[in-house]
């Protein structure tokens, strides 16, 4: 076989655990075994692997990150014109002033930004600020919010909270025992549970969820958990880390017209460049001064330019219209093509990056057969779709037409009751230990 | 007057809490009202302000970062071929298994690494770790490592316990109370201290320290903190993030020859591009499978790049000989200038990126006006130094040539207890909320 990508990630498994850095980029959660791995090189939407084989990426775009495409020719070039001038030192860079004006300016019921590399920090950053200014320690959780003590705390008192958050299996070994009870949780879109959780919660002082994840908002009961925050002085944080800037410049929220208290940005603010961001109201912001919070890198130049150019260009260009034009055109198209092969599928969640699910009892296994059948016919591509600015029509298409030759297959396999002819194992759905 | 670093830094303070990302890059930290707060470029060890003045930086090279220099061009030259063969993808790339073997094969006695951005997420990242392995939540300090909770922690029961390990006055608004207790101190090289800790403390799982910080480490405390950590079944962790890759091609560890069960890199590691790293024995990093520790931007390329090349750079220029060579140098020089003027002055801490203190009871206000006058001259410069590869002999002595003036001045006033002409206030040393 010749996978140069899983012969090295057989040896980067012996030097770092888990082969990577991140869930959601390991070869497991795709195609075990025969994922490509490593890239050599990636432009717009193309990823060239190690054997040099290309692929169009329909699989995540960098984790959601590059909303105008891979490598972008305008971004970069702000990039190295802040390499070549510099990108760290003894004093600050004005970008950094630059990105907190833009982000205020475009969420004007904002006036105060705080800055991290990473969107796991970010939100711990958030927390952090929203227990200061509310004086109070509880935090109620709904949604994805990365892997710090704060969150993963949801996990102390019962192993399987985190299970509808975020996925099966988390383990809450090395965050403190103590932490237990500081966290509680509720249910997207659900009042009822919402409700419950309020009247059980003692000492609330944070909310933090996301405005959408994969179902869009009922925007009545985002509204009710902004009017029992308010009423209850606790502070409502929006994770908008991979909602942000996808379908409209900014945040979700402001498609729908509900702030927040605080809101987080990361992922696709800098276009795969590290940046994320903290805005908020200034009077809750500005408790951030009481309470140390503070890092080296944090004041690295790049990710302030990176996001600076990021903005500019996808206002410019109206990416977000463009990407959600392309979004509503796919999900008919492949929505025509399950039709067509009778197939039980559905696309849904944002219309920029759409989740598809083959609503089997075996759907791994189909969507593990998908995965690589798609890799054949040189597309990365999985449960998770992600358009950028250079998904062209045509790229779209020739994407449809691979998907109606496997959606054929897969049907075929189906209604013959025929086993699923998998070369390799099945993906993970969940949080597993990687044995070798 | 003319300096628009300082107006553009009032603009700041009304969006950005403190003004920027990092305490110790705070205008208020060397010369209140006065410092040039921005750059516009920086090159070699020089700056160059809003207004065009040049420096050059004797005052941290980025908070230790630059240890080749600011904007190297090798390590530019590697980060926009990273750049340019794009640095976000689905897939993962190889330079982060390129560094993980790099590291590990400098650290003989470590053999798997995690990847961060920040040096705070990475301190965070080893103590979960440490806890999953040990089983045991409680940790023991000896340093600074970061603004996240399990550190802060240490103050909830006493707010002055990082006073001396950090600075004075930081407050824990915002941290959990419920982590009161899981964190302990002992004090650098004060075995008495650490042996008193150990015997309060019921449930440590991690002990982690600098290896040195301003003094040099007396090596039968280490070795006495080591074996009672291997005694005990304790995780122990140096964070090496400031005194990695200054004195000698790898952790300050090696010169002394003790190791670790867990080491955390940063700062200097991408030579002022944002990577950190934690680096380990096999079976203790292996179990960060069995937790939750995963973010996206922790897989973005260029810090990757960057610290390969930096790693590839100092190696071959010997960059750590060259510096604590000019730092023995200007230590010996600094030495002789005080005893020539006759003031109480000291130059102590690592040779490399000393610090240095004018010894009487108003010594903020002397350092001060030395930062004053200095600025006057073309420098930056405060408390501590940071030497890089491109201090070159002539730039270090044009360094003392000015010192020489300031000095004098300085004990003209001292003697003839004169008061000290300051043209702004005092700088902070310590953690202070500023009020514009």
């Amino acid at each position: 076989m010749k996978n140069k990508g899983q012969k090295l990630l057989k040896k980067a498994k012996n030097i770092i655990p888990g082969g990577n850095q991140l869930l959601s980029k390991r070869s497991e959660m795709f195609l075990p075994e025969l994922w490509p791995s490593y890239y050599k090189k990636v432009k717009g939407c193309s990823i060239w692997d190690l054997d040099n084989n290309h692929y169009f990426d329909f699989c995540g775009m960098g984790v959601t990150s590059c909303v105008l495409g891979y490598s972008d020719q305008y971004v970069n070039k702000k990039v190295i014109e802040a390499i070549n001038s510099g990108n760290m030192s003894t004093l600050n860079t004005t970008d950094e002033y630059e990105l907190a004006k833009l982000l205020t300016d475009i969420h004007k019921w904002a006036s105060m930004c705080k800055f991290t590399k990473a969107g796991g920090e970010a939100c711990a950053v958030a927390v952090r600020i929203a227990r200061a200014y509310s004086g109070k320690d509880q935090v109620a959780i709904c949604g994805y919010h990365g892997w710090h003590d704060w969150y993963l705390a949801l996990n102390i008192s019962n192993p399987k909270n985190l299970d509808t958050q975020l996925l099966p299996g988390l383990k809450t070994v090395g965050v403190p025992k103590s932490l237990s009870g500081t966290a509680n949780h509720f249910f997207f879109n659900d009042k009822k549970s919402f409700d419950e959780m309020i009247k059980k919660s003692k000492d609330l002082g944070v909310i933090i969820m996301e405005v959408q994840r994969q179902t869009e908002p009922d925007i009545s009961f985002i509204k009710h958990v902004k009017n029992v925050a308010k009423k209850l002085n606790i502070v409502l944080v929006f994770d908008e880390i991979t909602s942000g800037f996808h379908e409209n410049y900014g945040g979700i929220h402001l498609k729908y017209n509900i702030t927040p208290d605080i809101a987080i940005f990361g992922k696709a603010l800098g276009n795969g460049y590290p940046i994320a961001a903290i805005i908020g109201k200034k009077k809750i912001m500005d408790i951030s001064q009481d309470t140390f919070i503070s890092s080296t890198m944090w004041t690295e130049k790049l990710g302030f330019s990176a996001a600076i150019a990021t903005l500019k260009k996808m206002k410019e260009k109206g990416v977000q219209k463009y990407n959600v034009a392309n979004g509503k055109y796919l999900k008919t198209k492949m929505e025509k093509l399950a039709d067509k092969h009778e197939l039980n599928f559905s696309i849904n969640g944002f219309l920029s990056m759409p989740n598809i699910k083959f609503n089997y009892s075996n759907s791994d296994e189909i969507m593990t057969f998908f995965t690589q059948e798609m890799l054949s016919k040189g597309f990365l591509a999985g449960g998770k779709i992600v358009l950028s600015y250079k998904h062209s029509k045509k790229i779209i298409n020739s994407y449809i037409k691979s998907c109606d030759d496997v959606f054929k297959t897969i049907s075929f396999f189906i209604k013959n009751k025929r086993k699923i002819p998998l070369k390799g194992p099945i993906k993970h759905n969940s949080f597993q230990r990687l044995t070798k």
